[in-house]
């Protein structure tokens, strides 16, 4: 029978008619609420942000200073050309310009159960590249810096590997990161000094599995440097497993990874001119580069596009604002902030008025909310918006850093605001070949522009 | 020099620790915080929901009838029987048994531009099959039922194509679903009663791929029985296309699929003893059969392991419930609930007390919140333990469906809840080969099982 063969879908029905009842009442008689329902419905029927983000990605990964960064700044010059925005333009910086090189690979070399193991591996930007034979040498596992100051650490002549994880217990994924992240960003320092020979890091994240992650590393005057790479955690895992049941585990490795000198390279400007404050700006932005694994869909090209996308909406719907609204492609967040660094010095330079600078670059996951650095009475205004962001989930505004790229411009005194996204599933696919549009979700991405947008509409009209 | 070199990575440092330390003051001094924060502690750190996910869909698609879901049934007992849960069983039930059959092809055989055109199609689950030559005829586009009953309807002797899509617009996908699932429900009587010979519908999702869903379908009394089938979102844009520049569209569909008769099957059922009064139940839950497409890891194998997991984190913790806490694993809800019509009948029957009913329903993905079917009272309990959900982000609870397999009890007078996790990617897996454990998230599947089993605690120690 009819009833009974449907019941299940029908019950389907009568909870949703339920719960939207509730949505619809949320947002009743508050300024900007039904614009806001607009852009969202926009964005989520008709948005664009995937297209472009999967011709972003076409270009490739965009380490800065490759011509695939090359080839992604053209892509934003023109495409926002394209959509009509104004004051379409370059902003020249140069910028670190490390490569990869042909051949990176590494392999425990003398397990006596296992005979020779690969490990998946691949170099920490910044890094050296080995002698052309690569290191050969026994291996010390460490979980922190302070064991390789402990007295009696047999560090000397060895390769370090650092296998503290990330601590999977948080909630905050991004807390995690930051528990574990100055193994990759100072190990070569700290294995250095302790006499160590190269570095090995384990993968950060949480997620097990056999891809290795890079980033950013440094080096220190006065510390010899030493090459450094990164291991898949299934590696980090079975390398730990070997080392603690057979005595002497030696490994090899080879990258030949090299930095070249600085190149040549731009930010990537447009706006919608203000239609009656345009000297006070809004800066909206991401970072175009990328590292070189993968083709950075979530880091950054998601920011990038849901920029573009914030003007872009705005434009399909006809509102005019009153301030002017900026995207900003910042280049080489990844290794060396010098487009951050570079945009602020001109702003300053020019005496330019910002009054808000907006970054997306956790992620292309839906959006949560808002984390922001500014004055109490700045931030209790931002809070005050909030019911705009409930129907979509992304109400929570709180305070906290907002993006690399636009902190320098924070240090001058501007207020910073970062897009919040879903965060549980970022490291999974941070700065690693995982890191492709095929892991991004249009709804999600388009819901992220989607806060954007309406933010940046808000505070064009209202000032901040 | 390190400084700059490793400026970006310290401000997400820094970013971190700004929006963290607010996130720790949440929770302070209100009763369960500590309890809670250690469930989602070991929940994240330790849990077992995506290891159960893997082994459970690896019985394969799990339709009710089918050996796999025997298979899935004998591995919930026995997997509940290993971790030490109490009076675990088998509540046996007979249920519908369609099946898909060996061959189901569609194609669009006639187009002047294209030839012919293979379409991905899958039957609809309760379809008849067609003759075994199968049915070709024309193909007569519709995107609502009042069109079919329109004067001059040419749906006598057509094949009709439902292609009214998911309103991607919506926020809610749920409510989208809703707004398009009748075409998918009841297309096979609105067109048999037109004429039509048989019903293609568009896949219910928002995504374009060529991947068909299926789902359930009925029929009606008196009203001829005609073959229904969905194809993906793809072929349907492409046959609208077809249609709009061609004057005769024909397409030949064969479906093999057929109804045996009502097999033995079961609900699986498991529970911690409460500690103080035994007699009061709460029920949490989800289903354990599938559609035969995919292996059913959102729907609904993450809700199963996740109940399993509920239990498995409390004994893990040494909680000890007052109250009874017990898992079922229902049967049969894509395409009969007759496990959840039985397990209700046999409660009322033995006067069995259920304080309240808590299904996931709705995909592993990170938790949002709970929708709430209770009275007042009840409601503001549950409300007041919000603060509870919001470090994880899922203290968004409203009045809602709860979900079908506890619906009976429900209109019994047993509150329900239903788990609500963030839903922009489910329809992109939702009853379709897409719907694999490669689609699931091991932190968000987690983050949702520390939900429930938080929830689970606080009503077991409180009452409701």
């Amino acid at each position: 029978m009819l009833r009974q063969k449907l019941l299940n879908w029908d019950l389907t029905l009568i909870a949703i008619l339920f719960s939207t009842t509730l949505l619809a009442q949320t947002n009743h008689n508050q300024p900007y609420a039904e614009i806001a329902r607009q852009i969202t419905r926009t964005a989520l029927a008709e948005g664009q942000a995937y297209r472009l983000l999967a011709e972003l990605t076409s270009c490739g990964p965009r380490l800065s200073g490759s011509p695939q960064a090359a080839a992604a700044m053209e892509w934003a010059r023109q495409t926002m050309t394209k959509l009509g925005f104004n004051n379409v333009r370059l902003q020249e910086v140069m910028v670190p310009h490390w490569v990869r090189g042909p051949l990176e690979e590494a392999a425990i070399i003398n397990s006596t159960t296992m005979g020779t193991v690969p490990l998946s591996v691949c170099a920490l930007g910044g890094s050296i590249a080995t002698p052309e034979v690569g290191i050969v040498a026994e291996v010390v596992e460490v979980k922190s810096f302070e064991e390789l100051k402990a007295p009696g650490s047999k560090a000397a002549g060895k390769i370090i590997f650092f296998n503290r994880p990330m601590d999977a217990s948080k909630i905050n994924t991004f807390e995690a990161y930051g528990g574990a992240v100055n193994q990759r960003g100072s190990g070569a320092i700290e294995a250095a000094k302790a006499g160590g020979v190269a570095a090995l890091v384990r993968s950060m994240t949480t997620r097990l599995d056999d891809v290795p992650h890079t980033g950013g590393m440094g080096y220190q005057d006065g510390v010899p440097k030493i090459p450094a790479a990164a291991i898949s955690t299934i590696d980090a895992n079975l390398l730990n497993q070997i080392l603690a049941q057979e005595k002497s585990v030696r490994v090899r490795v080879k990258l030949t990874c090299q930095t070249l000198p600085d190149a040549p390279s731009a930010n990537v400007l447009g706006e919608i001119t203000g239609a009656e404050k345009p000297e006070e700006i809004i800066v909206v932005g991401g970072h175009l580069d990328s590292w070189d694994k993968g083709t950075g869909a979530h880091d950054d090209g998601a920011g990038c596009v849901q920029a573009i996308e914030v003007l872009r909406l705005l434009k399909a719907l006809n509102l005019k604002p009153k301030r002017t609204i900026r995207a900003v492609m910042f280049i080489n967040e990844e290794n060396g902030l010098r487009g951050g660094i570079e945009y602020a010095r001109r702003a300053a330079e020019s005496n330019a008025k910002h009054i808000v600078a907006i970054e997306a670059d956790r992620g292309g996951f839906a959006p949560r909310g808002f984390s922001v650095e500014a004055d109490s009475a700045r931030f209790a205004r931002l809070a005050g918006w909030a019911y705009l962001f409930k129907e979509i989930g992304a109400d929570n505004i709180f305070r906290g850093g907002s993006g690399a790229d636009i902190s320098v411009l924070v240090r001058q005194g501007v207020p910073g605001i970062g897009l919040v996204p879903e965060a549980q599933r970022y490291f999974d696919f941070h700065h690693s070949d995982n890191d492709v549009i095929a892991g991004v979700n249009e709804r999600e991405l388009n819901l992220g522009a989607a806060a954007m947008a309406i933010l940046c509409y808000v505070i064009a009209q209202e000032g901040l």
